[in-house]
C-alpha cells in the first residue's frame, strides 16, 4: 500500500510546519502520493524560537530537515519551493519551477507576523516567526551591548541598552524575560566599561493586562514575575511609531536601539491563492470538516484557518490545535478513499496555555488546573522537549538547557546574520535550469 | 597585579584566533592592560570547520564568544572593530571608532584564503576559513541535491551532482570525504527523484600527491582512503579557469554546480599596514624573537608570520604554531616588563601532522611515528575535542559527532546563509555614533 503507483491520489500539503507534518505522518499508511512544498527546507520548533533569539541554542537545535522527517516515508515527495498561486480549476499547486496536481490539497502555510499596516515598523522591530528573524534579533541585543560598550556619550550607552519589546502575549513575555536575564547575567562579565546589569528592559502591551488568553491571576503572577527580572511592564500603552532611534508612545519617546515585535500575525497569500474572502487578519473561514466551501477539495489547518471553537473564540494559532486539523483532515482524505462516510466535524481539543518568563518561572492554563513559578517552568520545559521532532536534538537541546541554566553560561553567543535562502542562491543561466 | 592602573604597560593584539587568545592567556597575570581588537565577536576552533560546511556541527559548536572567554581576565578589554590601520609612529592601532595606543602590539590576524590572482573564481569556489565560508558550502552542498531533485534534465542533474574540490591539502582531502560521506549516506534516503549515491566528488590537486606536508606513504593512503569512500582524486592536474557552469581543467571541461576552494591561504594588510615588506602571500618575515625588525615594539605571530623553522622550510601555518608564538612573544613582554634579559629565540616544536578522511581514516604523522586508518581517526578526533576551548561546548560537540558517527544522520543539515555581521548592522545617524 505504501508504495506510489500512478492511480494514487494526490495530496499535496503546502507548508511542513506541525500541520502540513501532521498530516502528512497521517497519511503514511494510505495509498497516495504526498507532495510536501515549502520554501524552506526545514521545520522549526517555534515555541522554543525565542531561545534562539536570546543565544540560548543554536538554529540546529530548534530546526529539521524536512527531507529527514520523511525519509523513511516513502509516498512522502518534499519540493524545496515558494508557492506562487493555486489553480483551482486545473487542480494545481503552481510552483516556481513546476506546476503540482492535486486530488486533495491541504494548506497549511501558517502565518506571519503582523505590523497592523505599519510596515515601515519591521525594520526597526523584527518579529520572531523564523530562524532568520531569532538571529536577527540575538544580534541586535549583542551588538547594542557591543555599540554601548564602544560609545563614550552616556546617553547614546542608554539608548543603546534599553531594549523595547512590544506586545504582551506569550512571544513578548518570553522574549522580555530572556533579554533580561541575558543582561543581567549571562553578559554580566563580560564588559569592561558599561554595566550590563544596567540595562532597561521594557515591555509594552496596549491590551489591559498581558497574557490576554489566561486567566486574569496568572497575568498578574506573569507581570510580577517579569518585574522581579528587571523588566518594566507597560499594560494599557499603545505604541505609536517605531523609527531607528526609539518608540514613540502616546506621551512619551523611549529612546531605544534595539526593538523587538511580538504584537501580531496575520496570514499572507492564501486568499488571493484560493480566491476566497478572509478577515482582516488574512484568515480563510473553513467549514466545519475544515474544507473550503468554494473548494471542498482543499482543506486549510492551523493559523491559516478561520475555525469557530467556543462562545465568540476562534481555535487559536498554536502548535497543536495545527496538529489536530492536520490529522483530522488526513482522517477525512482516507475515509473518502476508502467510500466511508465522513468523520464526524473537527473538534478541537484545548490541552492548555503555557508561557515561560525567565529560567525561573512560568505560568500553565489547563482550564481547570492552573499553576505558576518553578514547578510549571520545569512543566513547560519537559513538555517542549517532549514534543520535539526527532532524535538527536531533544537530547542536545536538554543539555544546552540544563547547562545553560545552571551556568548561566550563554554558548551560542554569536553574532552572525542568516538570510532566506533564496536570496543568496546565484542565479544560472535560464537555459540551463531543469 | 592583575587590576590594571593607568600606568600599566598597554598591550594591543590584533586578532582572537588561536595565537592572539595564546597571548592573551599568557599575560593575564602580568601588568599590562591588553585590547583585543577583532572584527568578529567569536573566536573560530577552525580544524573542525569542515564539519559546519558538511552539516556534521552547528556554527555554535565551533565557535565561541571572544568576551566569554576573557568574562574572567579582567586585565582584558575586547572591541569589536575593522582594523584600518596601525601609525606605527604614534604607537596606535587605527580601528574604524577609536585609535588604540600601544606599547606593544601583537598583530596575529591571520590568513584568508588566495585565489592566486583569479579573485572572479571566489564567487564560484567558496574556500573554507570563516563560519560564512562553511554555512555557504554547506548551503551549496545541499542546493546541488535540491536542484538534481526538481530538474528533469538529466544533465543538469549530473552536473549538480558533481562535486569538485580543488587543494589537495588537509582542507580538501576532509572537505572531499565528508562531502562523499554526506551523499553516499546521510542523504542516501531524502530524495525520491535522484539518487544521492550517483554523485560524483572530484579532488584536484596541481601538485603530485595529496597532503604534501607528509610523508609520501601517508598520501598514498589518504589518496586509497579517498578513493574507498568513492572520491575520484586526480593529482597533477592544474585547475585553468571555474565558472558557474563547472571546472575547466588542461584537457578537459567538468561541469559541476558546487565547487570548494581548498588551494592556497594568504595574508591581507599586515605588510600595508606596518609598511613593511611581505613575501609573495603577505607575510611578514620576523625576527627570531618574532618581533618586526623596522618596529621592535611590534610582533607578528601565526599565519601572518613568515618564520624560519628547519631546511627551507618555515614555521607552518597550523594552529599550535600560533599558540606557540603567541606564549612566546607574552614571555618576551613579561621579561623586558621586569627588566630580565630576553628569552632565547623562538623555537617552534612541531608536534605532528593531521588529517582526517571521512568517519573512519585519518593519516598522522609524528615524525618518527606515523599511523593511518580507524585507530589515527579517533585519535584525530579526541586530540581535536581535547584542544577545544570553552566548557560546554567539547560535551556537545562530543555527543553531535559520536551521535552523527552512529547514526549517519546530519542534525545540522539546515540551509542558511550567515554573512558578515558588519554588512548588516543598519547604519545610524553619525550624530548619534559614540
Amino acid at each position: 500500500m505504501s508504495h506510489p503507483t500512478p492511480q494514487n491520489a494526490k495530496v499535496v500539503i503546502i507548508g511542513a510546519g506541525f500541520g502540513g507534518i501532521a498530516a502528512a505522518k497521517a497519511l503514511a499508511k494510505a495509498p497516495v502520493d504526498i507532495t510536501v512544498i515549502d520554501r524552506r527546507n526545514y521545520h522549526l520548533f517555534q515555541p522554543l524560537l525565542y531561545q534562539v533569539a536570546t543565544a540560548d541554542l543554536s538554529p540546529a537545535d530548534v530546526a529539521w530537515p524536512i527531507r529527514s522527517i520523511f525519509s523513511r516515508q516513502p509516498n512522502v515527495r518534499v519540493v524545496l519551493s515558494e508557492v506562487l498561486d493555486i489553480d483551482t480549476d486545473a487542480k494545481q499547486v503552481v510552483g516556481e519551477e513546476s506546476r503540482f496536481d492535486y486530488d486533495h490539497l491541504i494548506v497549511a502555510s501558517g502565518a506571519h507576523h503582523s505590523y497592523f499596516g505599519q510596515d515601515a515598523w519591521e525594520k526597526h522591530a523584527p518579529g520572531l516567526k523564523r530562524v532568520i528573524d531569532a538571529t536577527e534579533i540575538r544580534k541586535n541585543v549583542l551588538m547594542a551591548f557591543e555599540r554601548a560598550e564602544i560609545s563614550d556619550d552616556p546617553e547614546e550607552q542608554a539608548r543603546q541598552m534599553t531594549f523595547v519589546v512590544v506586545g504582551g502575549g506569550p512571544t513578548g513575555v518570553e522574549m522580555a524575560g530572556a533579554i533580561a536575564e541575558l543582561a543581567h547575567h549571562a553578559l554580566a562579565k563580560d564588559f569592561r566599561r558599561i554595566n550590563s546589569r544596567s540595562a532597561r528592559i521594557i515591555l509594552v502591551e496596549a491590551g489591559p493586562r498581558l497574557l490576554s488568553a489566561f486567566p486574569e491571576t496568572l497575568s498578574d503572577k506573569a507581570q510580577k514575575s517579569l518585574e522581579k527580572l528587571g523588566v518594566e511592564v507597560m499594560v494599557g500603552t499603545m505604541v505609536q511609531d517605531i523609527d531607528a532611534q526609539g518608540v514613540q508612545l502616546e506621551n512619551t519617546f523611549i529612546p531605544s536601539a534595539c526593538k523587538v515585535w511580538g504584537a501580531g500575525v496575520a496570514v499572507k497569500d492564501v486568499g488571493r491563492w484560493l480566491d476566497v474572502e478572509t478577515d482582516r487578519s488574512g484568515r480563510v473561514a473553513v467549514a466545519d470538516d475544515l474544507s473550503v466551501p468554494a473548494h471542498p477539495e482543499v482543506s486549510v489547518i492551523g493559523d491559516a484557518a478561520k475555525v469557530a471553537w467556543k462562545e465568540n473564540a476562534d481555535v487559536p494559532g498554536i502548535a497543536p490545535a495545527a496538529k489536530q486539523g492536520g490529522k483530522y483532515v488526513a482522517k477525512r482524505i482516507i475515509a473518502a478513499l476508502q467510500g466511508r462516510p465522513a468523520p464526524a466535524p473537527f473538534a478541537y481539543k484545548h490541552a492548555g496555555n503555557l508561557a515561560t518568563i525567565g529560567r525561573n518561572s512560568a505560568v500553565i492554563d489547563f482550564g481547570k488546573f492552573q499553576m505558576s513559578g518553578f514547578i510549571a517552568w520545569w512543566i513547560w520545559g519537559v513538555a517542549h522537549i517532549y514534543f520535539l521532532i526527532g532524535v538527536r536534538q531533544p537530547i542536545i537541546v536538554a543539555f544546552s538547557w540544563f547547562w545553560s541554566y545552571v551556568t548561566y553560561s550563554k554558548g551560542a553567543r554569536l553574532i552572525t546574520g542568516l538570510r532566506p535562502l533564496y536570496e543568496e542562491i546565484e542565479p544560472e543561466p535560464a537555459s540551463k535550469r531543469g
